[in-house]
This record gives C-alpha cells, structure tokens and sequence, in this order.
C-alpha cells in the first residue's frame, strides 16, 4: 500500500477519542461472539456439545492467549464485573425466558415449582453450610468464619438458570423445563433473601423471631416483586392499548416494550427486591397482554429481538466466565497446593451434590402422594433428570462469590482466594461435564419420547373437560364447580382466571382476540402460547 | 401494609450487589426515556415539535430537578461521558441509517455528496477559525492558542447527522434526505482528520507539504474505511448464505448480523479510521447482500430492531445533551458575566450560519454548471433547505468540545470552560430553533409536495432507459454505451454496476432472487430498497 508510506503526523499519535484498552478489549470480545455464534452454529448436530461450553472453551483459549501475549502480566480484560453482568447480561435473559415460556404448563406446575425453589434452596443451603463447617477443618482451611460457611451455602445454592434454558428443550421436555426454570427464578429470590441475611444478621441472638422473620422477608419480596412486575407489564399494555402507537411506528412499540421492561427491573433493584422475579413476571404479562396489542411486525420483530439479545448475552456470559477463570492474581494470592485445591473443590462439588439430592426426591415424593391423579405425578427418571439439570451453577454463583470474598474482612486473603478459584472449578465443571451429558442422558432414559405424549393427552382431556364445563355452566353451575374443583383443582382455577380474565382484564389491557388485527399487518407465525 | 414493619434487618441496610448511584442514575433515564417516547407520540401531529426537542427540554428539566434535590452539589449524574457516546450509542445510529437508507438515491449523488463533505467541511472549518481567531479578541478572550481556534473550527463544522436524520423525511424529500444526510456521514470522516491533525501537527512548519500530507490522509481515511465496512459487510452475506443459519434458528442470524455490523465499528477504531463510516457501508452493503440471505422473520426482526436501537440511542442522545447542558461545575469554572457568555455564543452561532453558508451556495452552484439535465440540478430553495438542515449541531460537537477543552493545556481554565458551556449553548439553540423551524420551513416553500414527482418521474425515466439499454445490448452494446456513458453518467454506471452485480457479487454473496425461498417463511411486507 502506497498510502500507508504516507501516512503524515495526524495518525501516528494515537489521538483517538477512546481508550485503546477499551476498544481492544470490546473487539476482541466480539470477535470472540462472532466465533462462538458459528461454532455453536456447526455443532448444532452435535449431542454432546451446546453453545456454553463452546463460549466457555473459546473464553478459555482466549484467556491462554491474552495472558502469553502479555507475559502473565496484564488480566485488566478478563476481571469479572458485577455491575455489568447484573445491570445489563442478566436482564435481558431471564425477561426473554418469561417472555417465550409456556404459561399454561409453568402455573399448572405452580405448587411445585414454589417447593422446590423455596424449601428445596432452604435445605440445600442449611445442608451445604454444615458441610463446609464441618469438612473444610479437615482439609486445613481454618480461617473462614461462621459467617463464611454460612455464605457458601447461600451461593452454592444458587442454581444456574441460564445453562438450564440451553441445556433443556422447551418444546421436548415441556414439564421437566418449566419445573427445572421455574425452580431456577424462584430460587433466585430466595438466595437473595439468604445472603442477603448472611451478610447482614447478628449471629449471637439466632431465635424463633430471627427464622419467622426470615420467613416474612421472604414472602414480602416474593409477593412485591412479582406485583411490580405484573404492574409494570400492564401498564405498557394498557398505554400501548390506548395510544396506539402502532398508527405512527412500529419502533416506538417494541421500543416501548424494551424500555418498560427494563424499568421494571431496575426500580426492582432500586427498592431492594428481587430484579430477576420482577422481570420474568412483567414478560410474562407482557407476552399475555401487550404482545397482542401491537402490529404484526412489532411481534415478529419482539419476540426474535428478545430471542437474540439474550442469546447474545448468554454466551457472552459462558465467554466472559471462560476467560475469568484465568484470573492470574487470585491464583497467585491462594497459593494453595494443587492438592487442596482440588480437595476442596471436590468438597464443594460433593455437597451441591448432595445438597441438591436432598430436597429434590424427598419433595418431589410428598408431591406425589398429595396428587391425586395418576398422570401428574412425577416418576423417578424425571425427578433423577431434576436433580442432575440443576447442578450447574454459573454466572450467579461466581458473582456472589467475588461478592463475599473479595472485600471479606476475615484475616487471611489466601483463604478467601482459595474460595473464589475453588468456585470457578466448581462453575467450570459443572457446566462442562454436568451440562453436555445432561442432553445424551435426556436420550438415555427416554423422557424425549415419553413425556410429551403424556402431557400432551393430559391437556387434550383438561381442554375437553373445559370445553364441557363452559357449555354446561348455566346450568348446574355451583355443583359442578365445586365437584371440579376438588378432583381437579388447576383445572378449575384455570377455569376462573380465563373467565376474569375474559370479563375483567382484557377488555382493559388488550390480548389475544380484543384487539382489531389491521388487515395490512401480516401476523407471526407462530404464537407465543 | 404489615409485611414492610415487619421487615427484618436483611433489607434495612443496602446489601444490593449493586452501587446505588448507578441504579438510580438508569432507573431515572429509562424513566426519561418511557416518557421521551410516549410524549414523541402524542407530540407526532405537532409540526414544530420533534422527538430530540422533547427529549432536550425532558432533559433539561430533569436537571433542574436533580440540581434541586441535591442543592446545587451532585453533578455526576449528568457528566457526559465520549465513551458512552463514541462505543454505545453513535454507532446504531449511523448503522441503521446505512441500512435504511434509499442506495440508488444516495449512490446518484455521490459526487455533491462528496463536494459537499469535503470541500465544504473544509471551508467551513477555515472559515469559523479565521473568524474565532479575529472576533474573540474584541470580546476580551485572550488566552486561547492558535491551536484553539483551529480546534473550534473542526468543532463547529462536524454537522449532527442524528439530528437531521429526525427532520428531513426520507419519503417525502428524498433528494434533500440523500444529500444532507450524506454529507453528514462524509464530514465525519473530514472532521476526524482535522481535529486530530489539529491535535497533533506542529505549526512552527506549516508549509505545502503539509497540506498533500493532510489530504493523503484525507484518502487514506476515507477508502481504508469504507473498505473495512464493505468487506465485514460481504463476509456477512457470505457466512450466512454458506452456513445457511435460518436451518436452525433465526436468533443467530439476527445476532451475527448485529455482532458483525458493531465489530466492523470497533475494528476501525482500532486501527484509527472512521468507525461512522465503515458501519455506514457494512450497513449498505447488509441491507443489499445479507438482508437477503435470512429467513422472513429475521428481515422484519432485523429491520425493525435496528431502527428501534437506533431510536433508543439517538433519544438517550438528546435527554443526556439536555441534562448535561446543567453541568454547575463548568459553569461556576467559566466566571463569565451574562453579557460575555451570550457574546460568545452568538459569535459561534453567527460563525456557523457564515461559514455554511459559503460554501453550500457556491458548491451547489458549481454543481449545477456541470450537470446537463435540468431535472438533476438543485434550485435554490433546495440550496436553502440544504443550507438550514446542516445547521444542527448536536453530541459529536459537546464530545469534541470535552476532548478538546476540558484537559487543554492552555493556561486559563476559565476560557476553556467559558468555551464548554458556550458549545452546549450552541448546541440547544441550533437544535431547538433550527430543528423545530426546518418541518415548517419546508412546508412553506412546498418542497415536500413538488419535489417528489420530479425524482420519481426521473426515475421512471432512467428505468425505462435501462431496459432499452438491457433489450438492446446483444445488438449495438458498444456504440450505445458509449454514448448513454457521455448523456447519461450516472444511468450507465448503475447499469454497469447491475450487471456486474448479477454476475459476480449476487452468485457469491446472495441477495435478491439469489437466496432460494424457503415455503413456511412469510417474507418481510415492504423490502428496503
């Protein structure tokens, strides 16, 4: 290139606006995204692999490279930062998920997922805690406090939803996904109550009143954080509704619908209640009610935009753990053996394991005994898929981690380094070996063919008996009802909130069937059930 | 309600993940933003109103409050930050409008474009020094360098193409849309080298040589970039319809073509060229090759969700310019009496009017000589629409002025702020005053329901024109080309492009009628052209 003799003074000095680390840095990760979108694309087939553990291995082949090229100097790009993953990855993620999951089948499942999220974390974690108390002593970790023990507990039993909803087809395995999810939003809400507590509660007046209140936190956060969600999602429902903004542009709707969504999680974080559960409500209702009021683009254009913004922010995440893994300075600051690295991570890994071991089949067990008819129970190849689908943690668990051990006042730095490499070879496992046996093991015990047949003809007999229902309400309405009601209790509530629903809520806030559909608008394809 | 005194110690204190200032600071701007796009709408009839005035005085008042609530102390909610600006929110803007925007229109006046964005921006920047340089002296401000004048110069001359991207309408004025718009992305790459030789040169040796070094820079800058996007852009079309994505799912084309678009921006950051640019043409070239090769979803996905991130970004824009334009410190720093500031201001506004004016006239005016065909020529009340919409200054001149003035060497800091706060003045009045006059200033010379007839009729004229020269190749190619080349440049040079683009590119890269159709997909209802 001739030009290139030329170039004058102007652009030898790099006089750029921006900071060159930065731009190097935002680069290499996209470019990095780019490769994981393709190789994830060509390993599509593959059973083993899925788009995680290929962001996961490019983020740690990058991470080799990043640090050869800078002499094992230079790990400003691979720190791992909360802010951005729970400000800006994490939102957009679990909103799609509430946004795209079957409604039908996640509050048909409702009493258990709510067992499983709160009661199942709660034994998890006192279980996880007590075993870390009791186990590390012997591995010769004595400096962790009570407190320590307490907040390993609380991270550890934060389940990863995020490789959940890669690892899981909701379309092959619609029960297990919506009970395995579901446990994963809930549970969400209920670690942060734990560590939250952990963090904060003065351990030498522990009674009766300190558990009741405990419990009472809990049910405040659940009951506000679901509320402002489904307050937030009508509220765009009803101004798209009203305005109609379809008439002008199509942008300012699915503008609208990302901005509200947005809002709803971070006024969440602003009064301190669970971001994550308010935003999977308000998509939720967002994909109930205001989906419907908006052209036919407008949904096209939501429902794969949101698709692909949390796509891209789920691999961006297995990338950017798969590169935080090689946190040189946290290595160097444990300096720990190779031995008792690997046996507390073992420990570590054993008590998720168990941990998780210990709710699931118990309350999956007592579920089944209060079922009363046969085809919604929960067998054991599907409570055994449960207990193994929920074993990896993530993004979350590494989060919180950074969070409690890197500014932990205890003495020793090395410890708390120790606990923080130990979690990103807990992560690193789990997702790798836990997540790509999980789909071949799916295949093993054959729920792939099996369940949905089953579910399948479950809705059929529910649809037909709504249907009978609904014909036969004018008549003999209050004893059938109440008959329906005892046999088949989601039936029948079912039954009520669709009538409300059609009464009350609609007439209001649009939906399916109580909007005009402009002739020119072409609708999606496929609806969002 | 009872549950909130019965709140625990967990939530008392802020054991949030997340910094409260960062929380409250997006919960206020997404809050902005919601009502930016509601109030938009119901202001959409409104001819003086436009979407960025309303965000400037949402922001303005928003900063009042702020100011209010904090008595007169915090300011870090409203510092304007270039990187935000220069990585996050500029390059959706220029993006989606190289992907909008009407290629046949644009490429037909490549050539005033390029006088308008070179020449011109040069002039204007010669100009406005000159006169910054004679008239400040008599205001009484004493302490800038030569290298300030300069950099006020290259300051001022950086049209805001967001801006005028919101006032002229691409459907109703085309011809007007092309040219301004154009320009603006042009005078991007000019202004970049300017300011940074400005930066960068030493004066003691301005001589010819300097100046063919300035221009070769110029060259350099201005094919290495366009390059860049071009090639992201065919790598694109070229992944995609290899790979074929839609097989699987439409998330990942949508995401691959969002990761490519943003990494080509990044990319000639890099390397130091012009990021506006090179997405410009990656969007050109996206939206003629890649756009075709996705499945029926991802266009309508595509298409419509980059134009909404674009719209998120440029009102984002215009609340942060409002908000900022209450930055106390600069303002308490400056010292200046009202007399001063408002001398100062006008002086910039004055410079700006003079300096655009002399070379928007005598250029078009050049222009006109040249071409042959009346119906291409620009009339003078084009001239004068074209003069009014370039006045805008917007986000890139407050970036520029920062860079420039807020870490200046030169020894008052009172000038340099006085010189911050008169820009934002600028800045608010120019787009105010010259943003909401410009919708009925057009109206009123009627340009809107004249000038379309005359460009579609010349369409209809060229097309017909190009399948006479299609029809009758095989029988005298060589003699009618030749001389349709000397009648009618530009006709023959698109249809030469046609050709070569049926023949080599479409084959390679895809594109229209080059992708077969799948059945099941519904194509997008209305195709960019």
């Amino acid at each position: 290139m001739l030009e290139s003799d030329m170039l004058p003074s102007p652009l030898d000095s790099s006089t750029s606006y921006l900071s060159t680390s930065t731009i190097v840095a935002l680069c290499l990760f996209f470019a990095l995204l780019c490769t994981c979108v393709i190789v994830g694309h060509l390993l599509e087939e593959n059973r083993w692999a899925n788009e995680s553990i290929t962001a996961l291995f490019l983020g740690l082949c990058s991470g080799v490279v990043v640090l050869l090229v800078t002499k094992f100097h230079s790990t400003k790009i691979l720190i791992f930062n909360e802010d951005l993953f729970f400000l800006y990855l994490l939102p957009p993620i679990i909103f799609n998920a509430g946004f795209q999951v079957k409604k039908k089948q996640f509050f048909k499942n409702f009493t258990t997922i709510l067992l499983f999220g709160v009661l199942g974390t709660v034994i998890s974690f006192c279980l996880i805690s007590l075993g870390a108390f009791l186990l590390f002593n012997g591995i010769g970790i004595t400096n962790l406090g009570i407190k320590d023990h307490l907040a390993i507990g609380a991270i550890l039993s934060a389940t990863d939803s995020v490789c959940t909803l890669q690892v899981l087809s909701q379309d092959e395995t619609p029960f297990l996904y919506s009970i395995v999810f579901g446990e994963g939003v809930v549970n969400d809400a209920t670690s942060i109550v734990l560590f939250n507590s952990v963090q904060s509660l003065n351990f030498s007046s522990i009674n009766a009143i300190t558990v009741l209140k405990l419990l009472g936190t809990f049910l405040y956060l659940f009951c506000t954080s679901t509320a402002l969600g489904i307050i937030v999602g009508l509220l765009s429902a009803y101004i798209i509704k009203t305005l109609y903004f379809g008439r002008h542009s199509t942008d300012r709707e699915v503008a609208l619908m990302m901005l509200m969504a947005y809002l709803s999680y971070m006024i969440a974080e602003l009064l301190n209640l669970s971001g994550i559960l308010t935003i999977f409500f308000c998509g939720i209702v967002m994909s109930h009610y205001t989906w419907h009021n908006v052209t036919g683009n407008s949904r096209t254009t939501t429902k794969h935009s949101f698709a692909t913004l949390s796509f891209i922010a789920e691999t961006f995440i297995f990338l950017y753990v798969g590169m935080d893994a090689l946190n040189i300075d946290k290595w160097k600051t444990s300096k720990a053996s190779i031995g008792t690295s690997v046996a507390v991570s073992s420990t570590l890994i054993s008590l998720v394991l168990i941990g998780r071991a210990a709710f699931v089949f118990p309350i999956a067990n007592i579920a089944n005994c209060i079922k009363t008819r046969e085809s919604t129970k929960v067998e054991f190849r599907s409570q055994f898929i449960i207990w193994w689908a929920g074993l990896m943690r993530g993004a979350v668990t590494i989060a919180l981690s950074y969070n409690q051990f890197s500014k932990s006042e205890i003495a020793s730095a090395e410890d708390s380094a120790l606990m923080i490499t130990s979690t990103i070879i807990l992560v690193l496992f789990s997702t790798v070996v836990f997540g790509s046996v999980t789909k071949p093991l799916i295949e093993a015990v054959k729920l792939r063919h099996s369940k949905p047949d089953i579910s399948g003809s479950t809705d059929n007999q529910e649809d037909l008996r709504l249907l009978f229902l609904e014909s036969n309400s004018s008549v003999n309405q209050r004893r059938s009802t109440l008959s329906l009601l005892r046999h088949y209790p989601t039936t029948t509530v079912h039954c009520f909130w669709r009538k409300f629903d059609d009464k009350f809520m609609r007439p209001v806030f649009g939906g399916r069937g109580f909007v005009p559909v402009a002739p020119g608008s072409s609708p999606a394809e496929d609806e969002i059930s």
